[in-house]
């Protein structure tokens, strides 16, 4: 065994271990903690304090990283997972210096970020985020049909309301902005009792735009139940069953000649009977 | 092959073809961003522009429905589709001209409604939009049920509040809007709080009304549910199991008379076995 | 066939009648428009004119109850009907007569009651109302709890928070009028920063209540899905599968006994060529 | 049978008693009752009253409690369930005194946790909550990640809109409680709107976090009802079917076998007939 592929396998041994794994997890809680630290105001020794244990958090992230690509045996094979792409995008845009002054607002604002490396390490967290993105693209039509009325009642509200409150229908963008306030209920009245006082009907355009949002919602919530019990249910006769539907119908046709042998073999029997 | 024939065999390949699909795709969104811009002040430069463009997409989309109806062997045929119809409807209403200044409001109106096409042209967005039609049948009766609710709250509330505020208790349809205003949760308790001034007990009026709404609605949430879960199961039963539990029925019916057979098949070996 | 049994058959007769069910229908509709018409300011000859409506209406409902109810052969079985005991019930208590000065808005709100006639004359609406009533046993252990938590609430509410606003906070009912608008997220921040104003960390009763009710509010809906499910399945069992599992079991059973029968046949077969 | 032994089956005989159980249900009802009243202004004769009452309801549940210990054959063993523990927990709070002037508010509050009592001596609210109390495990790691969600989104808010508005934004704690509420549409556009008077697009970061948590919000709920859904399942399959599909698979391997050995069997006759 070489020096090098000794030193990877002590690497790999590092990474199954359940104690790094812990430290990991704790040195990303504390980071954390350091994030949301630093946006109180603070004496200046404790913001040095924090700054080099950012310095020391960072750096353990680059080891961290380079141990886990070095002890893959080919190295683009570590690129292959989208969780390692995760990790590593996070930890070299956390490399951004802080002492930088024209850059250090886009420093802090990447190193927020290293946050979601505690979704990457905890097995739970993963496999819960990679249900959310299995729900996207059935997600991804509806939220078209979605914008797409959005836009409609965006473009008529511009056309009809700019001239009573440009604020709100000034054009189409922040129309669409207002009806998603409409569309969460805030202070939707408000908006409406201003139109009405120009255009008495016009809670007909609200209230149309209310149900219709609210049934494809309704609708989209009622479709992503239904696709996860289709695949939970597939996935179980896969698992266990395997296809009980399908052993009962092979029954049923063998049953069917069983029964066929058995008139043959009762024929036999009778015919023997009345030749003797 | 006549020539009629041979260029309505060409219109219908057209059709199919995906690259002109993914064209009128393309110019559907043109048009809508072309709604959209007009709603911003612009240049009479950039509002000449549009125009023409408006007008350019119009032709296009004049020529694209008479070839889509061209193509057809028997015109009617075209307008047994319901698609065809909506789409034909909002090509026709987009044709009001816009350079006539008093139909100038409708007509910019009515070239919205083009976005519609897009639902049209993606068959997803038609997959969703077929469902959502299925579902207001069953919907129709429990928004009849709400529409008695709030009728018999708004008629109590007209007439027991009209004297606090007539502004939203002045009749029963500003009633029910007041009404409506309380079920979306939007500012109800500043509602409430002036009727308990004159009625200290005008909270259960508000809070029976919420519970139910709420109770009502909830119904109807899991009655779609469970409507769409039972048309799932019975479309999985006809498509693959072709119903398991008849077969096990016939798989049960035929072993009890299987069993009669082996029964007398082995009095007749028994006898025979005695004669020897 | 005597007199009184010939005028029973014939009012029986028009009960069956699917055109005088639509007169009803309309009739119920007509009363509610006179009730909401009632709530605009009208001039006296329409008000007049109403009224007679109104009269019209009360005749109508009195005649065609009385026409149910001696249709009946034995009197009583009339009042065995949940549904008959609520038209009865509204019918009668729309008689308190509009003229008496001090009842008649006692007489106006009893009469805005008739449009539940509808609720009872529609099958459809019917069968929604019983599917709600059914709900009401399961939901109330719910309610008990989620009663629990809000008086626990409202009255550790009322005791910290009274100083500061007597108004939402004086006593343990308004306390939970208070909870329950923080419930809906109605303007709840600004009952939450006035609190924390004097005590800093009340963000903690709120949000842990907000937590509570959610939550429980969650458990409540995933119940009524689940036992309306599982009623829904067992309906289906008893109707088309009658027992797959059962079925499965007995044939299990006697394939079982099948195959000893079997062996046994090949034993005597095998003896017997063996004799000879 | 021991004098403590005789006594010991009378406390028991006592416990089970029906009328007894309704006893102890009315005065954990008069208890709280006892606990509202106070929070209203009342005489100091009714005051006084009330506290003879209290002190009445909290020597009747340290007797009741006494009683239950004293009734357990082994008295640690009454320790071992978690609903004994949790009503010795609550009578020993409300010992607090009363009247000593530094501890009565707390007396007072703890006082109230009187009511939870009802939860643990009606069954179905016990059922009601050891349910909720199974859900906790699968929520929890959904809150970690929406917990994931507020704190990033947190620090971003508290790092670039702490100059804007320092009382919603000034610290990672305090924006993590604006965007609460911007999560509980509660006057968000207030706090939107002020932000994008300096940066016009951070309407991008309001919606894209409504977005996220919405989205994971309703993967939880959908989450809860499988995850119910499954077990009510198993438990199904368990209590009647005892595993239908493995009885199925039984058969298919048995009737397999049968049919060799019918074979064998037709082939043993039709031998015998060829040589005679």
């Amino acid at each position: 065994m070489s020096g090098l592929a000794n030193f990877q396998s002590r690497l790999e041994h590092l990474q199954s271990n359940k104690l790094f794994e812990t430290v990991v997890i704790a040195i990303i809680v504390l980071s954390a903690l350091t994030i949301g630290a630093k946006t109180y105001n603070l004496s200046p020794g404790i913001t040095q304090a924090l700054e080099w244990l950012d310095t020391g958090v960072t750096l353990f992230f680059v080891l961290e990283i380079s141990a886990r690509i070095l002890s893959e045996r080919q190295l683009l094979k570590f690129f292959r997972s989208g969780w390692n792409i995760f990790d590593f995008t996070i930890v070299v845009a956390s490399l951004v210096p802080l002492e930088d002054s024209e850059l250090v607002l886009l420093a802090r604002l990447l190193r927020i970020f290293r946050v979601l490396r505690l979704v990457s390490m905890i097995p739970e967290l993963r496999l819960l985020v990679n249900a959310l993105f299995k729900a996207i693209p059935r997600m991804g039509y509806v939220v078209l049909l979605m914008f797409v009325i959005f836009y409609i009642y965006g473009a008529v509200g511009s056309i009809i309301f700019d001239e009573i409150n440009s604020v709100l229908w000034g054009d189409v963008a922040i129309s669409m902005l207002t009806l998603f306030r409409v569309a969460t209920f805030e202070d939707w009245t408000d908006v409406m009792y201003e139109t009405m006082t120009v255009y008495p009907l016009s809670w007909i355009y609200y209230l149309s735009f209310i149900f219709l949002t609210t049934f494809v919602f309704l609708n989209m919530m009622v479709g992503i139940v239904l696709d996860v019990l289709t695949r939970e249910h597939q996935k179980f006769d896969l698992e266990s069953g395997e296809g009980e539907a399908g052993e009962v119908h092979w029954i049923r046709e063998h049953a069917e000649s069983m029964e066929r042998r058995l008139d043959r073999i009762e024929q036999l029997l009778v015919e023997r009977n009345r030749e003797t």
